[in-house]
This record gives structure tokens, sequence and C-alpha cells, in this order.
């Protein structure tokens, strides 16, 4: 059995591909300003050929928080899926770079190492086109006691349920936390993914999961309500703990009736919000295993996520705590 | 035979693996700052594993300014040698997606495509460790006249005399450039390189070579003067057009006793000034190509620098001439 760590992330390994393009070749493509559509093989290619010149580097929601979080200097674990190709190595390599313990060997057969084609628009927005790749062969057989241990928390992602045998999976896992006492987190990943997993997400909101990482649209979706206000009217009955995020009015953390406000820390200029709730997760849940309060917690969330937005890609940057001053 | 292009490139066909490092990471490998050392695929292996999270992008010095000049417009083509694998795949896309022409297929055997660790100090300066890789298997049988065929001008690369076949091949790739009515061009890479191969390049210099491409460090080190000044006086009895950059100072044109001096442009913050050198030949090239005079050449190579040197990379922006007054 693996050594005890402070989080575990379960989540879909990808490695982007970023390029400036213009709204013509959105258009072209048929995607949606903002959105993330998974694509297959052949359409990666193509969606690959019409690009520009690229940056690759590691990402996934998931993977940033528990790259983030490391590089706080917490313990941290990771499973996920990659090929044993060079797109596999490079996002192996990044992870361990922060001291993350890798619980899966790259297959050695398969699909290749999933990659995130991300568009970057004139006005700094990201349309994604995903290719899941690897990441559609995480299995069941996967997590278990070895894998999983005994964290202090596991943090799901969202996405991992439109993967085969994702919802069985996350299932597993829960019930191996359950069995050790871990806390259960999950982090919603986007609206549209909400849209696609309702039943299940509330399903498990409703029985294993402990804390829900969340942005407004999200929680909007999740509760299918009209405004963030009536959110927080339909979440009085849970005793979940809900963290969520709502870009430049701050975030908004609820407890058992408890209610945390946190406002967002001014910025004169925002390089590239990818990344922004991934890197406030990593932060909250820093704060949180280090046993603080739920407000101090927030403040460096948010703390982390004004860094993250501060720079080009969604990983915070090294000795940030260093910086901090609560 | 390949369609008529401008410019074509030889080079080491690289990608770059990009990580922020502190001082004691360069003690401890050993490496000079500033210096760019070859590195074999074990020792490739042990740099990256203790560098920290990357990014990865197209890079060579050659392959930059092959890709800057087709993303100023120009009909370009470009030789070097990748795998089939996915560093090569990323490197290839990259050089077509400014409509680069490349001439050779990746192989599907042999080393892997070459990458170059990038360990950026805090001050922003660039050391470089570089396993060639795929690179060292450029053979003499990949330059013919159908590879080759009869662009205005060809750009050699110096770094590629550090390959086996490379000094046969740049030899095979001058005769037949010789044969077309061809100018040939080198860019002199660096000044190590310079010193492990003077003879050679002074001996090109004196034979095919019609352009140089060097920078102050370059120049001081084929020539072996102690001053810039005085490497002005060494030129005196050459015929061929010298182009040389000086960073702050600005770059000197040289060509039969003619002098052109063109300043820098004044830049308030430097972000990177890796590329600077390349995206000035890609300008001057470009200048060149269009019949433009020797001053106008320097302006737009000038431009072209300053343009890379205000943003992380080495290559230059799309709809970069739009913004150029001349």
């Amino acid at each position: 059995m693996s050594e005890p760590v402070h989080l575990l992330g379960i989540s879909n390994a990808i490695v982007d591909i970023l390029a400036h393009v213009d709204d013509d070749f959105l258009q072209q493509i048929g995607a949606p300003l903002g959105s993330m559509t998974l694509i297959d093989e052949a359409r990666a290619h193509e969606i690959y050929a019409m690009m520009g010149q690229a940056t690759e580097m590691s990402g996934g929601s998931v993977a940033n928080t528990v790259a983030g979080f490391a590089n706080l200097g917490g313990s941290a674990a990771y499973i996920g899926k990659v090929r044993d190709d060079q797109l596999g190595s490079i996002f192996e390599h990044d992870m361990r770079s922060f001291g993350v313990d890798i619980r899966l060997e790259p297959a050695s057969s398969g699909s290749p190492t999933a990659r995130s084609h991300v568009l970057i628009s004139a006005d700094g927005q990201r349309t994604m086109q995903t290719y899941l790749g690897a990441c559609t062969e995480l299995a069941i057989a996967d997590i278990n006691i070895d894998t999983v241990a005994a964290p202090r928390v596991i943090l799901l992602e969202g996405y991992v349920w439109d993967i085969p045998e994702g919802p069985a999976l996350c299932d597993e896992a829960m019930r191996i936390a359950k069995t050790n006492g871990t806390t259960v987190s999950i982090s919603l990943s986007d609206s549209f993914c909400v849209d696609r997993h309702r039943d299940a997400y509330m399903q498990a909101v409703q029985s294993d999961v402990d804390i829900v990482f969340a942005d407004e649209d999200e929680m909007i979706a999740l509760f299918q309500c009209d405004t963030f206000d009536n959110v927080l009217k339909e979440i009085v009955g849970f005793d979940n703990l809900f963290v969520m995020t709502r870009s430049e009015k701050g975030s908004v953390i609820v407890k058992d009736g408890d209610t945390v406000v946190q406002a967002a820390d001014p910025v004169a200029n925002v390089i590239d919000s990818t990344g922004a709730g991934d890197a406030y997760t990593a932060g909250f849940l820093y704060a949180w295993t280090h046993d603080k309060s739920l407000a101090e917690c927030a403040r460096l969330g948010t703390f982390c996520g004004t860094n993250v937005i501060q720079q080009v890609g969604a990983r915070i940057e090294d000795g940030l705590l260093s910086r901090y001053s609560g």
C-alpha cells in the first residue's frame, strides 16, 4: 500500500496544446467561444493541422490542482492514465517535478496520451477541443486500496464521468475513501459537463461527497436555478461543504448554514484566466489539510487563484507560499 | 524537383523544453550561465528529471528564422531531421503552420527527435543543454537537387557542422546552390560553435558563402580579434555581405567597403531575449529577397528582433508586417 498523503487526485491526464486563433477559426470548426468539446483522434489531427504554431504544457483541471497543492508544499498523489509516449512523459515529468506520487504506470498499449487543443481568442478566452485518448482507458481495476490508499482527502474531477468506466471507478474510489475515513471532494469541471451528468453528481453529493468545488455556472447547472441567489437557497438543506468561486465577485463557502464570503483580490491586468479555479482549489485544500478555518482556506485559495491569472498557463508558480501573508 | 522558394533553411530541428531554474541548478549540473552544451540521451534524461515543470515549443536557431520568414509572408522550405515521434510531429506541425515546405519525411527509425533543455535563470538568461538525437542522422544523402532545388537563398546553421555528416552535407548544399545561382548564407550559431569549427567556417566564408549572419561575439571568435572595431578592420578585404548584430548597440552591415549602421529600437522591458538574432535574420532576408536596400533590410530585421524580445519564445508573432512602417 502506498504512503499516506494529504491529497489524492483522480482525473483526466492531459497535455495542453495552446495557440492563438481568430474568431473565424472558431466559426470554421463550429466551436462556441469558451466551450470544451470532446473530439476523436481523427478530428484531433484535423484541428491540430488547422492550428498555428503552438506551445505544449501539462494541463488538466484536477491535475493542475494536485500540481499546485504539491508546489505549495503539500503531499500529493495522482491517479490518471497516460500512454508511454512523449506527451505522457511530459505529463508525468511535470507532476513528479513537484514531488507528486504517480500511482499508475503509463500504459504500454492503447490510445495515445490525451491532449487538449486550447484555442486562445484575442480577448484571452479559451475554447478547448479535447481528445481524451488514454484517459478513456482509466479503468475500475486501476482504483484499489494500493493506488488510493488512505489520503486525508481525494479530489475527483467531474470530467471523469465522461469516460466509460468513469462513474464506476469514482464509486469505487468513494467506497474505499469511506472505508478509510478519507474526505471525498469533487470538482465539477464545467457547466456542460454538469448538464451531461447532473443526476450522477447529485446522487454523489447526496451520499459520499463531502466537499463540492464549483463555480457559479456549475452550481446553477447542478441545481437548475436561474440565479446564484437561488442556488444559495437550494443548498440550505445539504450538509456538504460547498466551495463556490465567482470570478471577480470572489467566492462563497457554505457549510451547515454558515457562510463565508471572500472578496476577490483586485487585479490590474488579467493575463490568462485559465486555471484560476484549479489554483483556488489547491490553495483551499492546502489550508484545509493544515486544519485552518474556512475563512483562511478561502483566503489562501484566492491568493493562489489571483497568482495564476497574472501569468500564462494554469499552474501556480514556485515559491508562492513564501509571499503569502494570510 | 521541389517548387522554387525564396528561402531554404538547413539546420538542427529541435523542440525546446523550457523551465525556470535557480543558479544552484546550473552549478549542480556544471553548466556555465548562458552556454549551450551538447549532451547524450542518458544525460538528457538526467537533466530533464532534475528540471521543474516545463513548457515545450518548437525551436532551433535557423528553424526560428525560417518560421519567422514564412510568417512574414515569405515562401520558405526547410531541411532538418526529426523522428516520427510526438516531438517530431510538434516540430513539423509548427513549421507547416506557417506554410513552410518540409523537404524531409520524419525518420521511421533511429534516434528520437532532438530537444534542448532551456534553463531560464531569474535574470532571464538562458543556458541550454541540447540532445541532438535525430539531427545527428541528417545525412549527405538528404541533400540533393530534389530537396535543395533552386531557392533564392539558402541559410545554413553553424550548429550543423557539429553533426557527423554536417560539414560534407553543407559542402554539397553549397555546391548545388552555386550550380543554380542560389545565394549562400550562414548563421554562425554561437561563439563556442565558432571556436569548434573556425577553420571550416573561414574556408566557407572565403569560398562559397555570400552572406554571413553573426553577432558581435561570433565575429570576434571567427576572426580571433579582441574588439569589434578590430573585426571591422579584418573584414575589409572580404567581398561577403556581413550582417552583424550587437544587441542594444544595434547592427552593422558591411559589403564591399560600404557600411550601414542601424540603431536598436528602444525597448522598455525585455521579456526574453532568445531568438532576437534569428528574428533579425528573418526580417533582413525577407526584405533582401524583396530586393530592398541593405538599410531597409537592417530596419526590418531590427523591427522583427525587437518584436521577439518583448514576448516569451523565439518566434515572431502573426501579422507583424502589417504594423511595420519602414
